[in-house]
C-alpha cells in the first residue's frame, strides 16, 4: 500500500482530502466543513452555530509555563472566538478531558476553574463532555454551540472586489508573548527559585496566556451599522487567514506593510529578540483578533472604529494576494502559520 | 497542597466535583450535565441534542486488533447512541482527531471510511471538526449534534414506582467480543502469519467490532405506541445504567437475573472461558442496547416488542436496586462499570 506521510499534506491539505467525500443530506445542515462554525438551521429565524477545538499537551500547550488556570479559560475562548467570528453568540460549550496519572484533582480543578471564568465572562453554559484517563499527558477537547439570527451570519465567502480589509486589536503579541515565556523557561533550567523576568512586557504574557474573543468588535460594528461582508477570528496568523477569505471568496487582495496594528511591546520584544516584526504580526497567530471585509461605501464608518482599523483592500482574483511594503515594493502573502503536523 | 488521586473519584466522581459550581445562566439550555445529552431549545417545537465522546488509543482502543475502518464506524455510534437513548434523530457530527507521527494518510483515510460509512447508514452529515498531530497515539473527539419535538424526549429521570424495566437485544456480547480479541492477540504474539480462530463467534466480534445505535427500536416503540417514562444506552453495563435511571429517578428497581437477554454465543464464549456470565451481562458495557422504562399499563404492548423485553420494575427508592437470582436470592446491583480511572 502506498504511504503518505501527514505532513506532506498539512492541516487544511488533510482535512481537504479526508471530508471530500462526505455529501451532505439533512435539509437542517445549511453549512458543514471550512468556516470557523458548522452552521444548523432548525426553523426559520435562527441557527445553531458549532465549532470544535482539540488541545494536547506537548503539541498546543506546554505546563512548564502555562498556568492550568489559564490554559483552562483560553481553551474556551478560541471556541468562543469562532463563534464571534461568524457574528453569533455563544452559548454552551461541551468540555472533554483526558487526564495521565500526573494530575491529581487539585490540578483539573485549576484547570475547570479557568473554564469556569471564560463561561462567567461570556455568559456561556457548560452543559456536557467527556471525561477519561489517557495515557500520557492532557487532552483538552472543547465543542462550543452559538445562536444567530439567519441574516446575522457573516462567512468567508463574501468578500468583493474593492471591500476593505480591516483587522482588530494588534497582532503579534500572543507570538511574542510566546517567545518571552520560552526565554524565561529556558533560562530558569538548573536555577533554583527562578524569578522570570517580565517586567514591561505584561501585555504580551496577557496575550498569550489569556486572549479574549472579542465580543466588543462585534458591538461597535453593530453600533456604526457596519456588517461586514466577510470575517473569521486570526488563529493561524494573519497572512494564513488572508488566504482563506481570498480563497473562499474568490478574490485576491492588498494589505499595507505600515498598516498591520502592532502593539509597542511586540516591537520592542521582536527587536530584543532580533526577530522581524513584520513576520511575527503576520504569522505569529493566536491573536483572536476579527479580520473582516466591509464594503467600500462603509469607508467613513470604518474609521470611527475604535477597536478595529482598515489595513489594505480587496481585489479581482487574477491580482494574487500581496502585501505593499513601507517603500512600495509588492511581497506575497504565504501561508506561514502554525502547522502542527511539520 | 492537598493532593487527591484522580482513581479515588472515578468518572463520575469526577464530573460531579467538576460541574457542581457552574450554573446555568441561557434560556436556551434545556438542560445540561448529567443525562446522555445536553438539551438546547431555541423555539417553541424542537430541541437540539449534543452529546460528546472522547476515544483515546491504549485507553479505548487498542489497534492491534480494532481495524481502524471498524474504529472510526464505531467512534460514531457511540455519540449516535446518545442522541437515541433521549429520542431525538442524531444530524451532525464533527471530528477531532490528533495523530501521531506513525499514522500515514492511508491509515486516517481507512478511519475515515469507517465514519463516513457511519455517517450514509445513520444519514448524519461531517460538518466540522479539528485535527492536529499528537506527541503518541490516536486521539478521536466527537461531538453529535441531533434534533428531538420537545415533547418527545426522554430523560433518565422519569421511571416511577411500579414501571417496567426493559431492555433491547441481548447483553455482553460485545465484552466477550473483547475478551476473545485479546485472547487471539495473545495468542498471536510471536507467531508469524498467525490465523486467529473466530469460528462461530462471528456475533461477539461484530457486537465488539461494529455495535449499532437502535434506531429500530424507537421505531418499534412508535409503531406500538410504546413512550418510555425513562431511557438511557448502556455503554458503562447494565448495572451502572440501572443505578443512573434510579439515582436520577429516585427510585429503586428490582431484575430478574432469569430475564436478562444473553446470546447464545455469549454464553458459551463465557464458559469456555471460564467467566461469570451473569457479571459480564451486568456489568460488560460496550452494548450500546437501550435500556428504558414504561408505565405498568403498556404491560401488553412491550410484550409485543421484537427489539427489546421486559426485565424487571421499579420500586419506591427505599427499596434499594436489587436483582432477583434464579433461586429467588436478592442481590444488590453494584456498578461494577467499566472506569478508566482505575
Amino acid at each position: 500500500m502506498q504511504e503518505t506521510e501527514i505532513s506532506t499534506l498539512g492541516e487544511f491539505g488533510l482535512i481537504e482530502r479526508l471530508t471530500k467525500n462526505f455529501d451532505l443530506k439533512n435539509d437542517s445542515t445549511k453549512l458543514g466543513v471550512g468556516d470557523d462554525c458548522a452552521v444548523i438551521k432548525y426553523d426559520d429565524d435562527k441557527c445553531t452555530l458549532v465549532t470544535t477545538d482539540l488541545l494536547l499537551e506537548g503539541i498546543h500547550f506546554d505546563l512548564t509555563y502555562v498556568p492550568l488556570m489559564h490554559l483552562g479559560y483560553k481553551a474556551v475562548v478560541v471556541n468562543l472566538s469562532d463563534i464571534v467570528a461568524m457574528n453569533g453568540t455563544p452559548r454552551q460549550i461541551t468540555v472533554s478531558l483526558g487526564i495521565s496519572k500526573r494530575f491529581t484533582l487539585e490540578h483539573i480543578e485549576q484547570l475547570y476553574a479557568g473554564i469556569r471564568q471564560a463561561c462567567v465572562d461570556y455568559g456561556v453554559d457548560l452543559v456536557g463532555g467527556d471525561t477519561s484517563a489517557s495515557v500520557t499527558g492532557l487532552i483538552i477537547s472543547i465543542t462550543c454551540t452559538g445562536e444567530a439570527r439567519n441574516e446575522d451570519i457573516i462567512y468567508r465567502n463574501g468578500a468583493h472586489d474593492t471591500d476593505l480589509v480591516c483587522v482588530s486589536g494588534d497582532l503579534g503579541a500572543a507570538y511574542m508573548g510566546l517567545q518571552l515565556l520560552e526565554r524565561e523557561r529556558v533560562a530558569s533550567k538548573g536555577i533554583k527559585d527562578f524569578q522570570p523576568d517580565f517586567a514591561g512586557r505584561e501585555y504580551l504574557l496577557q496575550r498569550q496566556l489569556k486572549p479574549e474573543a472579542r465580543v466588543d468588535v462585534l458591538e461597535e460594528m453593530r453600533q456604526l451599522g457596519i456588517r461586514p461582508t466577510a470575517m473569521m477570528d486570526v488563529s493561524d496568523g494573519l497572512s494564513s487567514e488572508l488566504l482563506h477569505i481570498c480563497k473562499a471568496s474568490g478574490t485576491g487582495c492588498r494589505v499595507y506593510e505600515d498598516r498591520i496594528p502592532i502593539d509597542y511591546q511586540t516591537a520592542s520584544m521582536a527587536e530584543e529578540l532580533n526577530m522581524n516584526l513584520v513576520t511575527a504580526a503576520m504569522n505569529g497567530g493566536e491573536d483572536y483578533e476579527l479580520l473582516f471585509t466591509v464594503p467600500l461605501t462603509d469607508h467613513e464608518k470604518v474609521q470611527q472604529m475604535k477597536t478595529a482599523r482598515m489595513i489594505g483592500y480587496i481585489t479581482k482574483p487574477d491580482l494574487g494576494a500581496y502585501m505593499i511594503t513601507r517603500d512600495d515594493a509588492e511581497i506575497e502573502i504565504r501561508a506561514q502559520g502554525w502547522n502542527a503536523f511539520s
